[in-house]
């Protein structure tokens, strides 16, 4: 057994170990830039990805690596931070350590030693109880994700090429988005553009025009974090776009060829008229999954060591402090907790990366703080406000209750994306890619790479 | 069983069949643009890629997207092509037809009939009998293969970084590269310029320039292909860099933690004096292959099917007009085959872009000529030149006798596979990232990606 940061001289500087590189981890570190502590960032990958970006990866607009960063590039001029690439198996709370899993280094069980701890290791997707999903539908998390995606959107529009029955080409054109959050209505709106744009003139048997886009949303609108009247453009929109948008209707089933569907409501199903109600089934082959999050399991783990609560998304309950009950060195933040307040009322802060930036800030700050000897204030969120894009030219925003959507609020996502993305170099690539796409409305990152390369990997029944 | 393209009108136009969208099938279908045929283009990826960029996407200097552009974008506006996403599982040369390996098309096997075949399938990496060396040592031909060897790089210094045994850390820091040819000696001093240029400040624990970095070739001098003068000068420049060049020395076994070479030649091997004679195992986790290549397996099916000489590296040898014997309709070129003059002599082309380019117009010429009634003359190569870089500002260049190396060498070079890239959105792209890590002596595409994002993944024994 191995204590990685043993070695340190006695009487060592106040040690801050935190898990996870996203942007409530990455902001806690580099807002103890000037403090007098030790940090280590512990993530499983060697980069910080740009998630709000992950759907234009997975539909060939962006390369993987424009919207990710090595940590250890971001944090190379930070003096008093260090980087462990490792995924983290256990959080000892009692003797204040974590304990890594690196099966390469052998034998050799590592162990990071904390004074303070930041736990920001954020969320997956949420199958509703239905894991065996996944494989069938994949989410949009991960850099790997929006590859396998990228690949199944392509490689369906090359299978439908040399299909010669009608029915089965429609099945291969047919693609289907489960959920109509953000990231839904994006992903949705850009197959839509890769069908109608991108990919018209590039095939010989088939009209890449007649594939048919359908967005299953459970709730009767889009968007629904939205206020009504831009959900009900951002429908407009994306239905013009060539989207089906199919509401109040949830997934009961799906294999690796269908997709079946039925009302979410009994009594919304009489009023949605002369839609089929009832069940459904959709041959599609093409299936992709954004509709919930679940907590890393961390959470849990967090909720069982200190006896905070733990709601059904995984989430671990933290107070205004962004602490876990009696543990005032244990902080959790972002996607994987609900923030509660002094009087114990859940705040439902938004999934969202200004969150858990504003976190992890705060909980830098606090660190620094109590190392001078300041008692923290609670921690405030401050709503900067929602931003989702449909397509070429059209995006719903919503700033303090300043509503636009259209170009204007296009132009501002754009912005604000660029704004946030880490890197120089990037910025400038992305910026570049944008230009290029709007111009020639091609996608310049067409790849089907990986397992996918081959059409035969994928036996359908 | 159906036949793709067996319901296009009769009285068809001239059918021709591609396999391969390399640098030899894709000049040969551009080559017929305005020829009365029909082109069929298969290739079991959806893109061209640019192989002689590949070490840069290896060492995370390019992107992969960057040197890769999907082959329906290349030929978009070339009315007479047309492409087809599929493996090739046989050439039926007596019937003129392509089998087509796409399992996804479920009970359908597809078949191209053809009037003329060309076939431009390449190469892969020959292990000289030990195939499963593959996995331990992973050559470089694919997108995969590279972002395989990336990762194996940034994990070996993450792992080295938190390694406290020194021994233990010095094979995590040791890079053996097989094979002194241009990508050996690109990819040897590519991994020089990461441990000294890029990550000295990334790393707490580890000083990246501690790294060994060893190129083992089993000739007397690196770079055979160029003349003696530019082998030396490299040798000189690629020591410089940090590189320790071992020559008259071949592999003969590997594990995954180590490789065992030894002497080539006796003879050779008392004149080495002062080194290590007979076997010498190095410790070393992360070592790359770049020694060898052999035909694709169409090669040989073909050498049988026309009874055509296959030689040691699995190339079919074709006659001066570059067609199989007995089959005029029947062209084969590129890195899998052997061109033969008139009186039946190899003419050993050197196995690079260019000649393959030169193949692949040629055969697009001799194709619309014998649609005019034309008599093809015999394939003439033309010797471009040999170019190869060793690092920054380092480069040797043989063209037509003017011998070249230093910084000129490498303008050469990289205005030359600028030039050579398809699209000007990847020639953008390239050309910025070539000046930011010029600048900034940084690599913008430093992912850990695929089945290596966990160090966990890989168990040394």
């Amino acid at each position: 057994m191995t204590t990685a940061n043993a070695e340190r001289k006695p009487g060592h500087p106040h040690r801050v170990v935190v898990v996870g590189g996203g942007f409530g981890g990455l902001l806690a570190v580099r807002g103890l830039r000037r403090a007098p502590v030790e940090v280590t960032l512990v993530d499983r990958n060697n980069y910080h990805l740009f998630q709000p970006l992950l759907y234009q990866v997975a539909t060939g607009a962006l390369a993987p690596g424009e919207i990710a960063s090595p940590l250890r590039g971001i944090l190379k001029r930070q003096d008093n931070a260090r980087v462990v690439l490792a995924a983290v198996s256990e959080i000892d709370v009692e003797r204040r350590r974590v304990l890594l899993d690196r099966s390469a280094n052998e034998d050799q069980d590592i162990e990071l030693e904390y004074d303070t701890l930041v736990v920001a290791a954020g969320a997956s997707h949420a199958y509703f109880g239905h894991d065996e999903w996944q494989p069938l539908a994949p989410g949009m998390k991960t850099i790997e994700d929006a590859i396998e995606i990228r690949g199944r959107i392509l490689t369906a529009f090359e299978a439908a090429e040399l299909e010669s029955d009608p029915e089965r080409r429609q099945a291969w054109l047919t693609f289907v988005v489960v959920g109509a959050g953000p990231t839904g209505v994006e992903m949705a709106g850009q197959i839509a553009e890769i069908a109608n744009d991108t990919l018209p003139r590039d095939f010989a048997n088939v009209d890449p025009r007649s594939a048919r886009i359908l967005l299953i949303e459970a709730a009767d609108r889009v968007l629904t974090s939205f206020p009504e009247r831009l959900s009900a453009r951002a429908f407009r929109s994306i239905e013009r776009l060539g989207v089906t948008p199919v509401l109040d209707r949830s997934v009961v089933d799906l294999d690796d060829h269908s997709v079946t569907i039925q009302a979410t409501d009994g009594e919304r199903d009489e009023r949605s008229g002369g839609e089929p109600s009832g069940r459904d089934t959709i041959s599609a082959h093409t299936i992709i999954w954004a509709a919930g999050v679940r907590a890393s399991g961390l959470a849990a783990a967090l909720g069982e060591a200190t006896g905070a609560a733990v709601d059904r998304a995984g989430r671990v309950s933290v107070g205004p402090d962004l602490t876990l009950p009696g543990h005032p060195e244990l902080f959790a933040i972002g996607d994987m907790v609900e923030v509660h307040d002094a009087d114990g009322r859940p705040q439902h802060l938004p999934g969202v990366a200004p969150t858990a930036m504003q976190e992890g800030r705060y909980v830098a700050k606090v660190i620094a703080g109590r190392l001078d000897g300041a008692e923290p204030e609670p921690f405030r969120y401050v709503d900067k406000g929602n931003v989702a894009t449909i397509g070429r030219l059209k995006a719903v925003m919503d700033i303090k209750g300043v509503r636009l959507s259209g170009t204007i609020a296009w132009l501002g996502y754009l912005f604000i994306h660029l704004f946030y993305l880490i890197g120089l170099e990037n910025r400038v690539l992305v910026f570049i890619r944008w230009i290029v796409s709007f111009v020639t409305r091609g996608r310049g990152s067409r790849l089907i790479t990986g397992r996918r390369a081959e059409v035969g990997d994928r036996t359908p029944t």
